[in-house]
């Protein structure tokens, strides 16, 4: 398999939560640094055009909608280590998350915070699509084909594997 | 407003989780009859092919990136109700999530059922989010790219609203 | 200790929680009807008049103060019988949190319903004092004197027990 | 507003959980100091006087009522970032819940502590709040009019704001 | 594999938590008929018996031990779908944990009861479990060598596999 | 009672969870260390040998039981301080669980690991425990008479109450 290696560039033992049996633990941070670590993930929530127009309506704010799915990301957040398996727990020093309302869409965006030894990718990730979730929930009487998509890191800083700006 | 809702089919009063204020709350439904309902939701993570390689590949069975996948997916519909604000807590009589390698992506697939007073798409949904959110931790640290995707309902059974299929 | 009870109306054994001993447990309800059961409980923070302005003002509406608190005051009730270590699980199938500030107070109401073989009070409780820490934290850095309390039920229906209506 | 400012010493702008928008967020404490951080809490529970002389009874200790609601309390003190849905994580260092039987009350006392970036009055509040619903809950069959009240931080100590002592 | 099953009585296909490629799912029960179901389990922490002295001593009684030892277990059975992967959510109907400590040991037992489609064997294992390791916490300081152990289904009845007496 | 501490070198006082008048509380640790701590705990599933040569079977792998219980025991370890009245919360840095299916058992071990100002012993044991109900849920429609056993720690290094090695 080292072939494959050279060519991608991508580790086949770099499963980092598995041992060398394919066996899921949780990776051993205990020797790495604390630093303060950033990450900020996007995702969207396509619907209705209708439905968004009624969701960023001044007539009648649906003010509750966005509300709620920012504050269930926030809070999911600080639950990412009790959803993921092999996550580490963080304390996370900030967290947060907004919502834009677009023609046919609501974007979603996420910045997670921690000053410790692992990343916070996962939190941020996490927010998004708990946020999207609650979007979703929350209009799914009036829109039956939604869809959840573009969840991805956009940004991560501080840590070993150095800075990251995705799109 | 009547007139978007002529045209649109979309009842501007229809967003059930709200009062006529546009207060959350959560939906009474004491009145519902207790039927088996039945949902199914889709989604994928996109990753390099490499890493898909590695990951159905014979040699080295990575076993515990798609087991763990399965049982967070699983763990997670159950807290559905826990993570999404408006949700009625509910009594899962099965959940199952599978998870399929293909060139470029994972492609996640839960199916939740219930005999109960509402609806299980929202757990299908955050049972495929969850695994999608596992599987990308654990292969993180081999491929920063990946997105997560295309979650949607493509089945629901049983209730007032009716079946319905999507795709 | 009979002499208490014809007095004043209390049964030393009343303690449902505790057996002869004493001991806690989590009494039996198997034998119980289900019924529709519904409690409404309230209470209040007290906060300064300037604070209690900026939360109602029009200006600027503070608007998820009040959405936070409604939020968390919902998702606390469905975590009741995870908190309270004698409380039944409940399927809950409605709850209801209401804030409506006044001059120097926060007024908070929770209506909670389900249909099961116990009683929601506990729900409704939760969710007033969840939804009252909620204000209190997110005012907390305007007013460190702020107090919560007149924490009762106000309305029971449903069960063996008749119904209850207090003020 | 400035007026109102200066005469009540109150900052409109004071909601540290929400931007200038009004919208929550988990407030940003990457760059506080960790400090050992104290903050004791006190309520009560207003209660029947035959009750409260049951439960500090010498001739059959109702003593799983007070020891149920001081685990509670405790237990409910490490979740409080759970429950409220901008309160930070913490790593509660010590946690101390102490339950007085009065006539015709039960008076409950809590006392947080961390070394950490954020206080912990929160977490004392809460646990308070969790221990009288306890308390409600295990007595509530021998009494409908329990009140749960005076919920309030009687002492802080640690962090910027500096300490503070209330009654 | 079949003379397997013959000789042993052990049928290779009865994983019940398995699909036929070995991939774990939550078994679908919405067939099943709504019973009254009772499962009682036993288990034992063993400790030097000058701590079993203390513990049952008259002259001071350790009572917070054994108390947060019960309420630890009645509450770790309300969560045993959040712990244990494929296990259904139950409405618990009645929970109970008793200890007695014997020279050398603390015994516990714990009976879970509910009416519903699944048994209950792993909500009364789960309740002995944590509350023999709430005794392990509350006296290690004191015994560095407990051993916890013996847990099984003592009794067990209602549902189709008929009732089951253990020892 | 000071002859008993004399003779068996176990003090009475020596309860940390307790205060003087034998209530529950949690420890203060503020003053304590931060250091590298790490605990081993072992335990065991008895199962018919049957059911442990399927599970160890080259034939048709029940390669979910297994996983999902390595899985179980590291979630329940990161949760060991929301089922443990007492334990503080702590930033695990590690986790692993590993089983070995020997004749007629399944042999669990754990390693927890964290840097902070308490140990990880209960950590551990949490992870075997519910590794333990896991393996046992998994297989119990095919054998009834499974014990969990001898969970107990084997290994703790880091902190003040020096080293320790079990069997």
């Amino acid at each position: 398999m080292s072939s494959d290696h050279s060519e991608s560039g991508i580790d086949p033992d770099g499963f980092t939560h598995l041992d060398a049996q394919g066996r899921a633990l949780m990776v051993d941070v205990s020797g790495k640094q604390e630093t303060v670590r950033v990450a900020v993930a996007r995702g969207r929530v396509s619907i209705a055009s209708e439905v968004a127009r009624l969701l960023s309506s001044g007539e009648m704010p649906k003010g509750d909608v966005l509300a709620a799915a920012r504050i269930a990301g926030v809070m999911a957040a600080k639950r990412t280590s009790d959803l993921i398996p092999l996550c580490h727990p963080i304390m996370l020093t900030s967290v947060k998350v907004t919502l834009e309302v677009m023609s046919g869409a609501v974007e979603i965006e996420a910045t997670a915070k921690t000053c410790g030894q692992t990343g916070v990718e996962m939190e941020a990730l996490t927010a998004v699509s708990v946020s999207a979730l609650t979007v979703y929930d929350m209009c799914k009487a009036l829109d039956r084909s939604m869809r959840i998509g573009d969840i991805r890191l956009v940004q991560k800083s501080g840590g070993r594997s150095g800075d990251f700006t995705g799109s």
